[in-house]
């Protein structure tokens, strides 16, 4: 049946990996693989709050057909938030709401890339970004990446042999795996750069807001000029992710052209869901549930950091994020963190090996260990064994 | 900017059909263009209670990400519902749950549909499914089709003219847009012509279970040997649309990949929705829920044809639908649907004129009339103001 399928399945397969992490889902794993946000923290009683008053306040409504542009008070709402926490001043004109920011990729890889366009992205990159687009048969052409974010020299010899690059694809706080922040300085150098070329910039913000330490920095789409950069925004990492409330903010042409994909693709995101956030937003303090996410993975985050500090041998480094789910390690040139994964499943330890984050293959001595779901006494624990597996034992 | 977007892009065009309905969503016209279902029917009360569970009982677990396969539960739920809807067997892992059936067709698009690839369809066929098929750039060939669905004879030319045609799309029961089902001699006709080629057939059953005349017939899934049909299913109409929970089932083989591109798409369907769905098939009587439906729409039903019979001139034919939510009129050769529409709109009416719903173009003399969402009476309205502006008047 195999040549029943479109082309594009060569290249859309099955993660070893994700097959791999199966097993790890019991409870009595250490999981440090998967990248789900802290769920003690969901404000459920709130939640549960607004969709009561959705049913009562709205009836039917809430559950009928809706625009594909998505629920005009929620699209508002997003575009008054924005200039808080991104800089950005779309208007509520210019936001799509979506189902989920994965969602947003898929839209922008069908809006912008034929087969064989160029994506230039950072390196290592997400690797849900890379999954959306490879459906549309991009090449992706990987941009160096050091602690303070994109090289801008990486860049100018990446957009010499590619003057035709379609997208720059970025994260630049937090990023998912590699946990780094782009500093102003390569921000506004990376913009200047792009803006002497017909590309547009993907800027995938779904951590921007769980920054806790270090201070604030405005988003490319802050900083770009008017039509740059298409911005991405979401409700799982801030809110809960079983909602897949998201939104694409970017200029009307974009979104004209956004708006007609998404009709295609699932004519409009859940009315009920919409509606829910909307009213939450009304009356939950999200600042303050925003407060507590940062509180607990600042935590987190600091006993993953000791651990590795102390049970981590000699030759591995690892970043020291400012916010976000992820830290991100380099072992020994030579060491391969998937037969690391291998034992360490064997001892109830589960994280994901950073090879699959580089389109281009290699990287094998890297891993992403995620922070948020776990309590410091796990992290510790699992970050031990891991440890314990990567020093010889002595005869 | 236009040439920074893919070349798809150029297929992909807004409808100007929609943006002249947008006007005509004011309370004062009377709307037979949509194909919302009756609001009136959404079980509110019971929907809130179920969220309220789901709430109380999962918690945050309702909040959280999930896999991309769907809840299990209600993978189940619907596997067990099947064999008495539309006859087909599927195991609970033969059942993926989408984000509306929208979002099953654009999965099937990605699976199957290189550039060029033919897709045989029925002449006319639903608007979405072309618009979710459109983004993949293939080309479709109209079956001829009649009051008992699409036309053997037919289908074998054009599988003569098309030997390496990918997917036969098929809406058997009370088609959007003609309204007509498929009667069972064709249904067993075309599987016995497709058996023989190498292509999948995709079924799309949103409204089989709106039955309000005739006898109910075996779906295409349950007659077709293994593997042969990809069958499309969703509570939009059943239930309500604004949750979006919908489904395909098809084999193990098919299911796999169409799981690898949905979580490209949008990671999964959101997790609340699929739980409230799932625990409302536990305690709402749906069945019932159903039979107030279609009692609802044959009531509707016949006051559009009884309206159509008293108003409409000599030389316009329509369809006579057993269940659904359409009417399909054809006027006399000549007659232009679209002009009709600017007029129909003077007088507070809308329609969707036919043209549409050939992929190929053409047929601008016939036109699709709702009768779920007006009552009989506003049906009644509708149709005498549609038959005046095709009467011409006396000197």
């Amino acid at each position: 049946m195999e040549e029943i399928f479109a082309r594009r399945m060569q290249h859309v397969r099955a993660s070893e990996i994700r097959e791999i992490l199966k097993v790890t889902e019991r409870p009595d794993f250490i999981s440090l693989a998967g990248g789900l946000p802290a769920p003690e923290l969901f404000p459920v009683t709130e939640i549960a709050e607004a969709a009561r008053r959705c049913f009562a306040e709205d009836g039917a409504a809430a559950l009928q057909y809706s625009t594909t542009e998505g629920y005009a008070p929620l699209r508002a709402a997003i575009a008054r938030r924005l200039p808080e926490t991104t800089g950005a001043r779309p208007g509520a004109d210019e936001i799509l709401i979506t189902t989920g920011s994965q969602q947003g990729l898929d839209l922008v890889g069908k809006v912008f890339l034929d087969e064989g366009d160029v994506v230039l992205c950072e390196s290592p990159t997400y690797l849900g970004g890379l999954q959306a687009f490879r459906v549309f048969g991009p090449r992706f052409v990987e941009v160096e990446t050091d602690d303070e974010g994109m090289i801008p020299a990486s860049l100018e010899r990446c957009l010499e042999a590619e003057p035709r690059a379609k997208l720059l694809y970025a994260i630049p706080d937090f990023q998912n795996p590699a946990g780094r922040t782009w500093s102003l300085a390569r921000r506004e150098a990376v913009l200047a750069i792009v803006e002497r070329h017909r590309m547009a910039v993907i800027e995938d913000c779904p951590y921007g807001e769980l920054r806790f330490s270090g201070s604030p920095l405005p988003s490319l789409m802050a900083l770009a000029g008017p039509g740059q950069v298409l911005q991405l925004g979401t409700f799982s990492k801030i809110l809960c992710p079983g909602l897949r409330v998201a939104w694409i903010a970017a200029n009307r042409a974009m979104i004209e052209k956004l708006v007609l994909v998404k009709q295609a693709a699932d004519l409009h995101s859940p009315s009920l869901n919409q509606r829910l956030v909307s009213r939450l937003l009304e009356t939950y303090d999200l600042a303050a549930g925003i407060e507590r996410m940062r509180d607990l993975y600042r935590r987190r985050c600091g006993a993953m950091l000791a651990a590795l500090e102390g049970e981590f041998p000699e030759g591995a480094t690892w970043t020291r994020p400012e916010g976000g789910l992820f830290v991100w390690v380099t072992l020994p040139e030579g060491v391969s963190a998937r037969d690391l994964l291998t034992r360490a499943i064997g001892v109830q330890v589960a994280f994901v090996p950073g090879g699959a984050f580089f389109p281009n293959g290699g990287h094998e001595n890297t891993l992403r260990l995620n922070f948020s779901i776990m309590t410091p006494e796990r992290i510790a624990e699992g970050v031990r064994r891991l440890g314990a597996l990567l020093v010889p034992a002595p005869l």
